[in-house]
């Protein structure tokens, strides 16, 4: 039993705040009010770079990654010390986030997956993939390399891994474009006007429940750690390594829960210690890559379900598909070895 | 450097010998005589249950797995003691078992091969194989089961790991019956009836070099040495994993090369100790399946040249092909962990 556990104080950490100051108004009000006011900061920025006249969308991206990281924080501190807060305005207000950052966080995901796709196909240079025989064109695949072991035919770079990169390529790139779309018609609809409004708003006046205004150190560290007893309780319950079926999709959904859990006791540390974790932030790393990995698996799997695609290239995607499914138990294997509470650590 | 390492002496090993005793006449002519002889034992029983009358083939496979095992150590044995023999016997009788048991070794090969991908291929059950959707005949696929992850679709066993299945075991069985029948041809060959009078005479005189019947205990230990040395420094010169290109299949040629020096020194052990050493025969066995898992690696490959296969096929051979890789590096971190030596648990 995680039991006892506490909310983690690191060592290394000095600025951590003494609990006996802890209070709604004194620690979480300001907490909201400064993610509020990033929140609106990253907006502007974020405004000022998709002007027609900026150079290029990388500050743009930026700060719509910046966005997202407040309305992350802003949503997760409304769920996780909601007693603490007018309950209805902070449902609403979080439905909202969680409708903004999702829509924003499609074109970033598209992006990363293609780059993480692509990648690992590079690394394929030099494996015995097939040439596409059957199927002619071969007037640029490379000539088998010179001492090649026996049954063994090594192509420089099979056909069938640029063919795989360039529909991989192809489709991604639709997908991002189609997200790019939706997040500019997300920010430009009276929706987000909305939730940019209730964001101002809370930048100057955070709705508190009644009561919260008081001494209310006890109501605070408690939310804080019902939020970690359901990540501790969430990470027990893991399927342990030796159980795995590298294959089998439907084990990932226990871990990206602890992945999304691991978040909201992430930000639950920061607005009570006043500071992030970052044993925790690298166990977190350790899971979004695991999610990473996961669906770049399924996006190779979707590509070799498109029709009429050739023997060789299908081959490429299966080979891509096993490469990410042995980075997603890499990365099982990583969160096991950085997790600081002795229940992930030891199982086997 | 590995220098000074010696030939190692386990601990927990009793019947080793007082090197003093050790000579040509005493301690190496008593070995070749006894694996003559279960050369010869493995010989009769591969004829008794080559019979029509036998059973089954498990009693022949296992003849013929005993009779490669004595025909591998006399082999190795006349290579690393050559200066303390006949070198003109030793080199000819060595060269003839190297053609039988690399003859014999072949059915075995292939039919492990298939084993090992069939299996592999079984662990893809629940993966996201594409279904065959192009290509009709799909009443048999498995509709998908309940939640899937967004963009995922989740078929039970996939069309194309079944058709994987079905060509691996076509190629490999039309391989592994096409060795059968040139084991067997060779086992009726006079070529091959030279060889069991050779080794016949091995059981009962073994043509030491001139001097060799003195007290020979140095060149013996020297020989053992040279055997170790050259595995020390082959080990030694293995590529870091910190460089490995997974799919790069030049890279394995060297552990190939200490898998052969590790079973060269394994038997000079046997030779000089007089008992193998089971910390060898670990290390030796990771180097085994490093093997295994390559060629494994490389039949998934070849299948996947067959003209006109479909794309699902392809894909589950890609998939395939990514595992037995990936299992080729499990083997060489499992080496680097077996290893006695401090040479390469060290190594990056």
């Amino acid at each position: 039993m995680p039991g006892g556990a506490g909310v983690r104080r690191p060592d290394h950490q000095t600025t951590t705040r003494d609990p006996a100051d802890l209070s709604a108004e004194a620690v979480l009000a300001p907490y909201l009010r400064a993610q509020a006011a990033d929140f609106l900061r990253s907006l502007r920025l974020h405004r000022e770079h998709s002007a027609p006249t900026d150079p290029g969308p990388r500050g743009a991206d930026a700060a719509a990654s910046a966005l997202r990281r407040s309305a992350r924080r802003i949503s997760g501190s409304l769920h996780t010390f909601r007693g603490l807060l007018d309950p209805v305005w902070a449902d609403q207000l979080r439905t909202e986030l969680a409708w903004l950052s999702g829509t924003l966080a499609r074109e970033h995901a598209y992006s990363t997956r293609l780059v993480r796709l692509l990648e690992a196909l590079h690394q394929l240079s030099g494996a015995a993939l097939p040439t596409a025989r059957s199927s002619g064109g071969s007037a640029t695949a490379p000539a088998s390399a010179s001492p090649a072991a026996p049954g063994q035919e090594r192509a420089a770079l099979g056909v069938g891994t640029a063919r795989a990169g360039a529909l991989l390529e192809r489709q991604l790139t639709l997908a991002r474009t189609r997200a790019h779309s939706a997040a500019l018609q997300a920010l430009g609809s009276s929706r987000f006007h909305a939730v940019a409004d209730a964001v101002a708003l809370l930048a100057s006046e955070v709705p508190l429940a009644a009561g919260a205004t008081g001494p209310a150190a006890e109501a605070l560290l408690e939310s804080a750690e019902r939020a970690e007893q359901r990540l501790l309780g969430a990470v027990a319950a893991l399927p342990p390594d030796a159980t795995a079926e590298p294959y089998n999709e439907a084990q990932d959904a226990p871990w990206h829960q602890a992945r999304l859990l691991l978040r909201l006791h992430r930000y639950a540390h920061e607005v009570v210690l006043g500071a992030p974790d970052p044993v925790l932030a690298g166990a977190g790393n350790a899971l979004d890559r695991h999610r990473d990995a996961a669906e770049a698996a399924a996006a190779a799997a979707a590509a070799a379900r498109t029709p009429r695609i050739a023997p060789a290239t299908a081959y490429a995607l299966g080979v891509l598909h096993a490469d990410q499914r042995h980075e997603v138990e890499a990365a099982r294997g990583v969160f096991r070895e950085t997790w600081p509470y002795a229940a992930a650590a030891t199982a086997p």
